[in-house]
């Protein structure tokens, strides 16, 4: 059966309640999931914005801030605005990439989600991602390390070429053999296409 | 109970399959709608775009049409790439808002949607617009010229400066007492908040 690859960014607030339903719900249906970090910076640089779409354009941003609300809410998930948006997420998505086989990856990026949107902590700084990393019984001296050689930097860049030439326009994605689907509320409909039932599409 | 209005401009694309679905959907679960045409042009204007976002970016564009035939698909609409997009739906938008309280209006919308998304016609045209209202067995002439008085074309000014103060952003939109939701995967949510079950959200 077709993996169905969950593409995010940590710096996305659409991905926080995305990261912390996906996992069950595949399970739930029987789908095997791919965790895919990336970047959007050079995807929105693309567009034309050097800054999150949600603080160039704040109508959109506060609609945005409204509606994650209700979804947090309705998942029963804390959320607290932070004090920094976006923020880098840089580090942890190396992390991410390196380890993605990892059987503590999906929890490492659920604990970093909580650290940025929950907690209100600077997912940017070495100090709060090995901390989380210290929060799995992990080695975090290591692990950064590791994360930060050449290759791990490499291996991110790839990734997030994949992303661009994939047509991703935002986080986060699902994709299900080259079919995309933008946006947390996509997930069953992406889980439908994995499991063959597919709608038949000509344009 | 708290009416739900269901916003649409009829050069949105994703307010197509949104317009066939809502008044059905709205049936099954007991909620009363009110159809509230608008135009998307002042609000995009004040992001700074003169045309459809998804012309100014296409990437965004090429999913929207390749989502847009999916969504189409699973309700089992027909879905013809209009040859021209967006088409200039003012004529169309004053008809709705001068007549939003006919029985007659839901199938009206419809059928400007289907003129322009299944039938490639251009609904900008009085001719166009014209053979809607025949269609539905009401004297096209006497509808037109009414809709174009000056008492309706400021009603449908003011209801657009309405959907500004409400804070919408894109089409289709749903506001149940103030509260908005964004898109045609949002009904279910909208209609959830008009019986009463609302998440409790601070931010």
């Amino acid at each position: 059966m077709a993996v169905v690859e969950f593409w995010f960014e940590f710096a996305s607030t659409y991905s926080y309640p995305a990261a912390f339903a996906v996992e069950e719900r595949a399970r739930a249906v029987g789908v095997r999931l791919a965790w895919r970090s990336f970047l959007l910076a050079p995807i929105f640089g693309a567009q034309g914005w050097n800054d999150s779409p949600f603080n160039i354009y704040p109508a959109k941003g506060k609609y945005m801030w409204r509606d994650l609300a209700r979804i947090c809410a309705r998942q029963g998930l804390p959320l607290r605005r932070p004090t920094q948006f976006p923020r880098n997420g840089l580090l942890a998505a190396r992390v991410a990439c390196r380890y993605a086989e990892e059987q503590w990856l999906p929890e490492f990026v659920r604990r970093v989600y909580a650290a940025n949107f929950r907690d209100d902590r600077d997912i940017s700084s070495a100090e709060v991602v090995g901390h989380v990393i210290d929060s799995l019984g992990l080695k975090a001296e290591e692990i950064l390390a590791e994360a930060q050689t050449q290759n791990s930097k490499d291996a991110l860049r790839t990734q997030t070429d994949r992303a661009i030439k994939l047509g991703l326009i935002g986080a986060p994605s699902f994709a299900v053999e080259g079919e995309i689907f933008w946006g947390g509320d996509r997930v069953e409909q992406a889980f439908d296409w994995a499991l063959g039932k597919r709608d038949v599409v000509a344009l």
